[in-house]
C-alpha cells in the first residue's frame, strides 16, 4: 500500500466495511484505491501513476477514459437511460448493425445481454433448442463465465466448487508448450488435438451433443492461441456431426488480437459467436450473442426462452456505438495489430532471450502471456511464491499486471503507445532480473 | 402500431434487421419505438404520450430520465467509467454503504452483480457454501431470474425449457384467491402454506437443504403479498432447520411496496437479500446480494468462488448514490405508500366493484395486480385472446400496461402523482367496460 490521501482512506475504509469482493477470502485484501484513470494510466489515491498492463481484466481496449465514449454515455444518460427490452430504440439498432457488420458473412441479428457469462448461457441455450440436443463440449482450459450453465462450460477449478449443472463435457484443446498430445510440432498438435477431439464427440455421442464452446483465444487459461488448421478443423469436425459451434470472443473480440473478432485469423465461421468486454471496453456492463442466418431461422416462429431486463441497455448501446466508431476511426485496432508485431512481441521475445525464469512467450495483438517456469529444461511452473513476490514487485515499480498461475499476462489497452510499451518493457525487465537474483541469489 | 417520423422507421427497421428479442419468436413482432420519458410518461417516435404503468419490468421506481441520476451518471462516467472489482473506489464503498444501512440490523457487506439473476446465483453459491447443503427449495410460483442455476430455482414455466442443473426442489407458497391448501381465511393460508413447507423439509431431509429462496412479495407470478405470518414462519422454520433464508427483493425492494425493503412489513431478518431494478432504477445495468454478517464471517478466511468483471462498476455505483439519495430526499418511498393506501388502492378496488371481469385486486405501494377471470364464482381465469385484447385497447388508449397471464400489474414509477393515477384508473375503467362489452354483448 502506497501513502493515501484522506479521500482515499474514506474510500478504504468503505470498501473493507461494505464491499464483498470476488474469489477472496475476505480478511486478508488490502485493495489498491484508485483515483482516476486515462488512456493506458492509472493514479490511485496517492497520487502514484501505473502503466496499466492488465486493461483492467482485458476488458479496456479503448483505454481509460476514451473522451467520445464518455461523451456518447453522458449524452445517452441525457436522453433515454434505460428502457424495457420489448420496446425499439435507435440506438440499440446501430449498435447491433456495428456488431453485426464486423462478425463473418451471414451474422446478422444480436442478442444483447449483461455480460460475457449470460451470452455464453444463452448461447448454449440457442444451440441445445437449435439442435434439440443437451451437451455442451469445452476445453479444460477455458474460461466462460460464472453463472450456474456457463461455469460449468468453463474447464478451470473456478468450475469445480460450483458444479450445479448438467450435460457439460470437457477435452483437452492446443497447448503445445505443455502438449496434452505428446507432440513436438505445432502441425503434430492441430492434427492431434484434432483426433482427440474426434474421439471425445464420437466416444459422448455425436448426436447427443448441441454445441462445441471454445474461445477463440484462451484468455484467462494462458492465451492459448490456436495453432494453423484447428479451429477449422473444429468446424468440420462439428458440421460433420451437426453440432453448434460457439466461439467465445468476450476476451479476444474487438481489437485485443489486432482484428475485429479473432477468429478472421483463422479461416473459420462458427454458427454463434459471444462478447462482451471490448465491444465496449466495459464502459457500462454488456455482452451479447451473435447469431448467425441459420439459428437466427430457428427462432423466426419459435419462441425463444430467455431474457433479462438490461437486454439492449440505452447506455450499453451507445458506449458501444461509440466505442466501435472510436476504433475504426482512430485506427485502434490496427494499432493493437502493429503495436503486437512490431513493438510488444519483439521487446517480450526479447525479454524471454535474456531471463531463464521466461518459459515461453506467446500472443499477437495486445494479448500475450510470458509463462514463467523454474526450470526450462523440465518446464516445471515457476511457484507460487516466486509468483506473488514478482506480482507485488511490479506493482510497485508502478504497472499493473495481470497475473494468473505461473504467467504474467501482458493486456494493455489497444490503445497503448510505442513509448508506454518501452516503458513497460523496462519494468518487466528489472521486475524479472530482481526475482532471478531472489531465486538463484 | 402508430405511425412515425422518418427517424422512428429508420429505428423500427434497425432493430427488426439486427435486434433479438427475449421472450419471443421473432418473425412476429411489432416492436413500439421509443422516443424519450420524463417521470411516469414515455413518448413513442410519432410523438404520441403514453402514462407508463409498466415501470419498463417494475424497473423505473425513481420514474424516467430523474435528473439527479441522470447527472451523477453523466458526473461519474467524466470521472472514472469503469474499474475491476480488484480495486477499491470510494463511490463502491457509498453504494455499499448506503443499502446496507437500509436492510435490517446486521447487514453490512454488498456484493454486487450484473442484474437480478446472477444475484440469486450467487446468493445459492453462498448458502450452499455457508451451510455445506446441496438443495434449494424456492416457490412454484416464482421467478429468480434466467441463468443456469437462476432459472432453474424459477418456479414458473420458463424454468422447463430451461432446467440444466440440479438440486433444486419446488414448493407451494400462499395464495389465498387460488388456495393448493383448501383455505379459506389469510390464518389458514398462512398456517397450511407452512405446514406444506414443513413437510417438504422433512420429506427432502432438512440436512439436505442449503436455502429456501422466496420473493419477499411474489412479482411476475401474481403480486402475492405473504398473508400475516407467513414469512416470520419460514423464518422459523428455517432457523429450526440450520437453512439459510434468502429474500430476493429484485422487484419489491427500494420503495415498490412503499418501504426500502418489503420485508419491512413482514417482521423477518433474512440471511440474503438479493435486489436489482429499484436500487437504481435501472439506469445503469446492476445487481446484487446483501450478506448477513454471519454468513460474512464465513468468506472472511475462505475464498468465495464466484466473480464477474463489472461486478461493482462505477457507473452503477453512481446511480446507486444518487437514486437512493433522491428516493430518501425527495420522500420518493413514501410517496408510493402513500399512492398505495390512498390513491391508487382504493381506485383499483372501485374498478373490482364496477366490474365483474375483475376477480380480486390484491397489492401494496405501487405493486398491485387485478387477476382477471371469466367467472366470478369459479375464478376461471379470463381466456389468452381476451386478455390480448385488453392490452392492445391499453396501449391504444395510452397507457403501457404489464400483463402476465391474466393479470394487469398496475406498477407505476414510485415518483407517480395523484392526477396521473387517477388518469391511469380511467384508462383501466374504459378498456374493462371495452372488454365486458366484447365479452357479454
Amino acid at each position: 500500500m502506497n501513502d493515501i490521501d484522506d479521500a482515499g482512506e474514506t474510500a478504504r475504509r468503505l470498501d473493507r466495511t461494505h464491499v464483498f469482493h470476488s474469489w477472496s477470502a475476505q480478511g486478508d485484501l488490502a485493495p489498491m484505491v484508485v483515483d482516476h484513470g486515462r488512456g493506458t494510466e492509472v493514479w490511485d489515491a496517492g497520487g502514484r501513476r501505473y502503466l496499466d498492463f492488465s486493461s483492467q481484466l482485458v476488458n479496456l481496449n479503448v483505454g481509460h477514459q476514451h473522451p467520445r465514449v464518455v461523451a456518447a454515455i453522458q449524452a445517452q444518460a441525457g436522453e433515454l437511460a434505460t428502457i424495457a427490452p420489448a420496446h425499439a430504440v435507435r440506438v440499440r439498432g446501430e449498435a447491433a448493425r456495428r456488431i453485426s457488420e464486423r462478425a463473418p458473412e451471414g451474422f446478422h441479428k444480436v442478442f444483447f445481454t449483461n455480460g460475457g457469462a449470460d451470452a455464453n448461457e444463452n448461447a448454449i441455450r440457442m444451440a441445445r433448442l437449435h439442435t434439440g440436443r443437451d451437451k455442451v463440449l469445452s476445453a479444460y482450459r477455458s474460461y466462460h463465465g460464472n453463472t450456474g450453465a456457463a461455469v460449468v462450460a468453463t474447464g478451470d477449478w473456478r468450475r469445480v466448487p460450483n458444479e450445479y449443472a448438467r450435460g457439460h463435457v470437457h477435452f483437452f484443446g492446443p497447448y503445445l508448450y505443455r502438449s496434452d498430445f505428446w507432440a513436438t510440432t505445432p502441425e503434430q498438435e492441430t492434427e492431434r488435438a484434432l483426433h482427440h477431439l474426434q474421439r471425445v464427440i464420437e466416444a459422448e455421442g455425436p448426436g447427443s451433443i448441441a454445441a462445441v464452446l471454445l474461445e477463440t483465444v484462451v484468455g484467462t487459461g494462458g492465451v492459448l492461441v490456436p495453432p494453423p488448421g484447428y479451429l477449422a478443423g473444429v468446424r468440420a469436425l462439428t458440421e460433420r456431426y451437426g453440432i453448434t459451434l460457439v466461439l467465445d470472443e468476450v476476451m479476444a473480440g474487438f481489437g485485443r488480437t489486432g482484428s475485429w473478432f479473432a477468429l478472421e485469423h483463422h479461416d473459420v465461421r462458427p454458427d454463434l459467436i459471444t462478447f462482451a468486454k471490448g465491444v465496449n471496453s466495459g464502459y457500462v456492463p454488456v455482452g451479447g450473442v451473435l447469431l448467425s442466418d441459420e439459428i437466427a431461422a430457428t427462432f423466426e416462429d419459435r419462441v425463444f426462452p430467455g431474457g433479462l431486463t438490461y437486454s439492449g441497455h440505452p447506455l450499453a448501446m451507445a458506449s458501444i456505438v461509440a466505442t466501435l466508431d472510436a476504433m475504426a476511426e482512430e485506427g485502434i485496432v490496427e494499432n493493437a495489430a502493429r503495436i503486437g508485431a512490431q513493438v510488444l512481441g519483439p521487446g517480450l521475445a526479447a525479454l524471454a532471450e535474456k531471463h531463464l525464469v521466461v518459459g515461453e512467450v506467446r500472443g499477437v495483438g495486445v494479448f500475450w502471456a510470458l509463462e514463467l517456469v523454474a526450470d526450462r529444461t523440465t518446464r516445471e511452473p515457476l511457484a507460487a511464491p516466486a509468483v506473488g513476490a514478482l506480482t507485488t514487485d511490479l506493482t510497485r515499480r508502478g504497472l499493473l499486471p495481470f497475473v494468473a498461475e505461473n504467467r504474467v499476462h501482458v493486456v494493455p489497452p489497444c490503445v497503448v503507445t510505442d513509448a508506454e510499451v518501452h516503458e513497460a518493457l523496462e519494468v518487466y525487465d528489472a521486475a524479472l532480473t530482481q526475482i532471478e537474483k531472489e531465486l538463484h541469489p
